[in-house]
């Protein structure tokens, strides 16, 4: 296996360097194939490298003191920064320094940035965010997550392709199912963007199995939910919320007794075993598709398990080659 | 208390007059103030009635052979069907025989012909799918769940309005939160509708507090939370989903072994505790509303328990005079 190079923002997110840096280790450490340039402020990342990896080849620290903010707007993020630890990762892609970019910062950034220095793939109109779920048996490819408030048919095609090609890639499917998210009831069926994509999707060579409603998703019935990114960040927040709310309210029963404690603690097993699962952490790394290079965007809260979670993403879609089937196929 | 009047379509649903009639007569033992009119098959009634029942004054059927199946689309409902008993139950209301109309059945026909009878509210444009939901602490309203594929701003408004009165009668809150339901990200933050609605909502007397995200409306940010009918319906089902799998893995986890299953077992009270809480039968009875009458929606699947509930918030909104302070305060 060639060696396979990430440039990760150490700056982004809600912890920084404090998150980025310890999960990076975990990674090299794991993956022995892998390097890691780490950027950001290079004292802060310093400080909290253990001695043996000061003198890592597979370690590189680049050094900026500019972070792009999450409440930098776009525009702050495009034209003041020029030196943001978010740019300069992007800009190791688009040199060929580094296969992929990771990064927790600001996602409306992110975006901007990956498309003014990395620029949209030819075949591609709209880049849009795509992450797996968890489903009754397994996971799906959800996509566009909100880099688009708004899609036309012809997006929504293009979106399937590229979510067919990452479940191809990734979850090793050989033929997903691709579906389109709508409404279920027959005579307000969809609006006329999403009846123009089912008619597109249907002469498409794609196996599209046509629609799914909201909780079709976590039934399993599809490996490729494509909708625009309106829909799909509040179908993904909306099942966020439902999940914690869940926890909060099982955490509530339990702690109403000390025999309810006592059988909360028997069942610690139970809780592992669906927190391994369930684990949002395990779903962290959502990646920036239709672009001609590499990206993948954390959660800005995640946890060093998290934020390693999406390491290991970024670093299976190099290995599997993701933007190399995604230049062969969609330029088809 | 005066006579409340409920006209219950007996055949509407997956299991017609086997949920409905026994749901009906359990409401009629635990309210005295309440009347039923059961419109439907009278054999298939008749049937179900326990011999005491068959003669109070406070049980009424109303006979029909035509019934709106789940297929049946609006144009068949609204020309075809004209003795159907989602149909009669309806005409009841708008003859003042009933106070309000609930029914199981097929959603899309119900909202046509309740708007082809009852019409629509003078203050209104469209009417709208309304239902309490879930939250950390309470519930919320969250409207429209499916009657819109899209919406203006202006109608987005008039949820708002139809959203606070509702919280007000049946949640008994004085100022209602009421919110938009929204994405995220600074930059692409909603589309042009969602904008445009959010100054009218600032401009208007409502407690608007301003954007929700997909999470935001199981943490309790919101009394009222507004959005299309598109997003909606997916958030509802998407909330759903994400439920039902997470307690089939619960499920699964505790089969796993005679250990687990007995943990499980001892667990038993705090499960029951759980169901009582998040019991979707507990939340079944989704309200129409922007109508000259009352209708309420029972899911299509419920079991008695949940369209006893559906029946429950039908006595609750005549009770609390959800029509009469729409009339009155949405003339204003």
């Amino acid at each position: 296996m060639a060696a396979v190079i990430l440039a990760v923002d150490a700056m982004g997110g809600d912890h920084g360097p404090g998150v980025t840096v310890p999960a990076s280790l975990e990674l090299l450490r794991s993956y022995p194939e892998c390097s890691i340039i780490l950027v950001g402020d290079e004292a802060s990342m310093h400080a909290l490298l253990p001695y043996r990896w000061r003198q890592d080849p597979r370690l590189r620290l680049l050094h900026t003191e500019e972070v792009v903010t999450s409440d930098d707007s776009v525009v702050v993020a495009l034209r003041k920064k020029k030196r943001s630890s978010m740019r300069l990762a992007l800009e190791l892609v688009e040199q060929a320094q580094a296969h992929v970019a990771v990064s927790a910062g600001n996602t409306g950034a992110l975006m901007a940035l990956a498309k003014n220095i990395l620029k949209t793939h030819p075949a591609i109109d709209r880049p849009a965010i795509l992450t797996a779920l968890p489903t009754q048996q397994g996971s799906c490819q959800m996509l566009d997550l909100g880099a688009n408030v708004d899609a036309q048919p012809e997006h929504l095609l293009q979106f399937a392709r590229m979510g067919d090609i990452v479940a191809r890639c990734l979850a090793g499917q050989e033929r997903p199912r691709v579906a389109l998210l709508n409404i279920g009831e027959e005579d307000i069926k969809g609006n006329e963007v999403i009846k123009k994509a089912h008619r597109l999707l249907q002469e498409s060579p794609l196996h599209y199995i046509g629609y799914v409603e909201g909780d079709g998703i976590f039934k399993g019935e599809a490996d490729v939910v494509v909708c625009d990114g309106f829909v799909g960040n509040i179908a993904l927040k909306v099942s966020e919320g439902v999940a914690r709310m869940l926890a909060q309210r099982i955490r509530a029963e339990i702690d109403r007794s000390w025999w309810r404690k006592a059988v909360g603690g028997l069942a610690w097993p139970i809780w592992q075993g669906l927190k391994r699962q369930m684990d949002p952490a395990l779903y962290n790394g959502a990646s920036l598709v239709g672009l001609r290079g590499l990206v993948v965007k954390s959660h800005g809260g995640a946890s060093q398990a998290a934020f390693y979670n999406a390491l290991a993403v970024a670093l299976r879609e190099v290995e599997h080659d993701v933007p190399g089937l995604m230049l062969r196929e969609l330029a088809q």
